[in-house]
């Protein structure tokens, strides 16, 4: 007998959709001389990889047998007193016991849906937003509602009208989820002066903010500075807000460590939901993460990192003004991974995607990332991972396809 | 104003509890001077210390960066085929493209209850069974039903009549989770006859079944031999179940990789809940698990743990009959971490936990382990950590615990 699975599926299961950004990956696996500017992947050359090699050597010397053992699930508790010393240079007040180590900011995304959201409650999200999240809040049955952004972030005042429109509809607001640093895909900073605003909306609303920050080390020195970058979570006295950031835009996402700083009752539950999820993330992990903040390496690259980011988006924007000038706009990115273009004319990013991959290069077109279904004009391109001759030939490419479909575009429309 | 965080948890937040096995583990990492019975923990020092060194130095040179990026969500892909490799040697036919890399196996049975648990479906499951395997399931709202155990493994007659039962009460039963091999809590060892016939009441039932098989390669050569633990899933000929496995007790846990093997549509929507899970399992901690595998370090440690773990467990049994002759009962254990014992008389292992964490040692309470709540009389004793002084001492601080705890019984009976 043949077993039927769509039978067994749960709704939950039933709905799941693959995400945009992780296909672009496995088109990226298969292809030859592919040049991505799809996921955005740190680079690789920049890990501290003696530091590593060094590190991992004396951890797995077998005198410290937790190494390798189960762990605690909030987390290696120095590791976790460490984090909450980082969270103070971010000027926030942390403390060890509202803090949880994920395997990667994901899971914590994950596990704050979870422990959070049922079915049909409603998570406010900028437009466009992180897709990550997106799927997270989703897998719960969460519904996704998008506010609009300015240039210096979230528009507050859509942000009231489109909360009290689904208040009025009878539907509960229950979390914004917005990355004010650098955001992704946009690579928007939330103006300075927006951030407090954020809280006392949330206060008066009674709504729970989660502060997505995996790239606020990351700010570009040129046109940012440290101080643009403070976390909403800095001035939040009456705990509204769910911060979450990680070591794998800064260290190296293979190994799989974050973390979130939650109030307190928040962070108990989402320890058991973690319990029940993976038991803990991984020990030796952990380990390497904390001897590199202990021994000044985390501390150490950044510069190094803010330099090396920020001269990638450079060649980018030079090679996309030489190849594209007219044809894409984009705000200047000013840290982190991303540029964020839109296409001039018509065209569809995802028509555009199609013949980009013909002449070797992809990125992840725009609707990716909207909630709401738009977003067809723009597209995201990570200027993190290739090096700058690889990010000049790739925009190259990119010209030659947006030329191949403006083509096909009046081809198609001549032969209506 | 006071954030009324009650106001904000999902129906999955508010049932969330505390497993007892992790509860016993944040008592261990307090106490001093305490012995363990209760996780089941693998004995650090039989982990390949030195050949992981090794190991981890070659991976981290720096020379391929992808081992510290970010992966495919299924896993790193010669990793996936030495899987298969070893599943082959475990008589199941697999193929990586039915393969998902978790992260440890308490990802896996998470990863399958999201799939396709909806709330108020029923799984069926050993009484006891794994309070991991109770925990994923409860976080997806799912309903436990339990089915007694004869010494080899699960009443057949029971399981069906406890499903004619549910189908005649309207509930939907999808899956039968069960632990063939040394099982937990129980070190029961399922009866090879019976293994088919697991199948065709599946198949017959329309019902799926999870077969954890952690344990399977640390079978006791004097009492078990490996024809003894060919999985269900060997003559699964309709992909009627999904098969989970781990690393995590033949080479350690703080890798957090393990697998699991499931018909093709099922695997596809696990690969997607992932996604949006974790992205993907940690890089490095694959590339060691892939490396110890290819160079014959597991192979040629397995041997070696069966003798290690076979030892202790004879420790155990001499200790037990020296010191609480009479008061406790077990069924051997044929190989695994545990020692299922049940006491003599009316005392309950729940009150008898309160004496023992005061003389210095500690185990699991039987009842976690029940979903209908019984097994007040039974505690689980792992035997697989602690060296065999301490296993020693360990079952001496237990006798005087069950002392104490009489004591204590019959002074509550004469001030009655």
């Amino acid at each position: 007998m043949t077993t039927k699975y769509e039978a067994f599926f749960s709704r939950a299961g039933e709905a799941m959709r693959e995400s945009a950004i992780r296909k672009m990956g496995a088109v990226l696996a298969q292809a030859h001389d592919m040049i991505s500017f799809a996921p955005g992947y740190p680079a690789e050359d920049s890990f501290a990889w003696t530091a590593f090699a060094e590190i991992a050597r004396e951890l797995l010397s077998g005198e410290d047998g937790s190494v390798l053992q189960y762990g605690p699930t909030r987390g290696y508790k120095p590791l976790r007193d460490t984090i909450a010393s980082l969270m103070g240079e971010r000027h926030i007040t942390a403390s060890a016991s509202r803090l949880i180590v994920t395997t990667g900011s994901q899971q914590g995304l994950d596990l704050i849906a979870r422990v959070l959201l049922d079915p049909d409650d409603v998570v406010l999200v900028e437009l466009p937003s992180y897709t990550g999240a997106i799927s997270a809040f989703r897998a719960v049955g969460a519904t996704l509602v998008g506010v609009p952004q300015e240039p210096d972030g979230i528009d507050l005042d859509e942000l009231d009208a489109t909360f009290l429109r689904l208040r009025a509809e009878g539907r509960r607001v229950k979390v914004l989820y917005v990355v004010p640093n650098f955001q992704n895909p946009t690579g928007l900073l939330m103006g300075i002066a927006k951030r407090p605003r954020i809280l006392e909306w949330a206060e008066r609303r009674d709504v729970l903010v989660v502060e997505d920050d995996p790239y606020r080390d990351l700010y570009f020195p040129d046109v940012a500075k440290e101080a643009d970058t403070r976390p909403i979570a800095a001035d939040d006295a009456n705990g509204r807000v769910i911060y979450l950031s990680s070591f794998s835009k800064t260290l190296a996402p293979g190994f799989r460590v974050a973390w979130l700083h939650a109030p307190e009752p928040i962070a108990a539950k989402i320890e058991l939901a973690k319990q029940a999820e993976d038991l803990c993330s991984g020990g030796l992990d952990q380990r390497v993460v904390y001897e590199a903040c202990q021994r000044g390496i985390l501390a150490k690259n950044l510069p190094m990192l803010r330099r090396h980011y920020q001269r990638k988006r450079d060649v980018m924007i030079q090679a996309l003004n030489r190849h594209l000038d007219g044809q894409l706009t984009w705000p200047e990115p000013r840290g982190g991974f991303f540029l964020w273009a839109k296409l001039a004319g018509t065209l569809h990013t995802d028509a555009l995607l199609e013949h980009a991959r013909q002449r070797g290069v992809i990125f992840v077109a725009g609707s990716a990332f909207f909630v709401d279904g738009s977003g067809q004009q723009h597209l995201r391109l990570s200027f993190s991972a290739p090096p700058p001759d690889r990010i000049e030939e790739g925009v190259a490419r990119l010209a030659a396809a947006v030329t191949d479909a403006l083509a096909a575009e009046r081809a198609a429309r001549v032969s209506r």
